[in-house]
């Protein structure tokens, strides 16, 4: 079932651009997913952090959110710095459902995707 | 037309594993383009490198080679550093066809396929 809000979580950079198709791989999502808030978060570089995206979200009223990790490699931010970061999330909206999603990377449908566009 | 050989080109980390969505996604393009040699190279912490990957393609013969960069957003390595770099590798192997694709995130197939996986 589709969630109140999905929140795209990428690393971030310093150059403004780098965000750009984040942005804009939240807003195809959104045409999907009609009557769902997508917003966008980062690790580091950018605003917002997912505690505040997340936040504004609980203080918006939304009770369900799927965060999807804009990653396609997995390293220890992935792996340990993130499932942490939600725990405390959690903790700290105990009335929210958060949904942590498989990575890019480790979602064989968008793998296959991906594969399917550069393969031509 | 599909090239003779597809290089998957990824950041790269210390953690092993973190190659890993990057073999998988390399064996998918290779599935889907059967007589391609299909080829991960890194920018950094892993090997081979891109133009260890590339010059071992022209040893084998290889007359073309798209490669694909496995990057959502796009900071300094993609714009500045990867442009040189193919040049250099064309200057070096002036027979072989060397095309750049678009990286994951400026491409719009990309970016949609990877919404339906995430919107659902």
């Amino acid at each position: 079932m589709t969630p109140d809000a999905i929140v795209v979580f990428a690393h971030g950079a310093r150059d403004p651009e780098w965000a750009r198709p984040i942005e804009r791989l939240a807003a195809l999502i959104a045409a999907r997913a009609p009557g769902t808030r997508v917003r966008c978060a980062y690790l580091e570089l950018m605003q917002p952090s997912l505690a505040e995206a997340v936040d504004g979200l609980a203080a918006e009223g939304v009770r369900s959110v799927r965060i999807v990790p804009a990653f396609i490699g997995a390293g220890g931010h992935l792996k340990r710095d993130l499932p942490l970061a939600v725990a405390a999330l959690r903790a700290k909206h105990p009335r929210l459902a958060i949904e942590l999603a498989s990575h890019i990377g480790e979602s064989e449908a968008a793998l296959a995707a991906i594969a399917e566009v550069f393969a031509r």
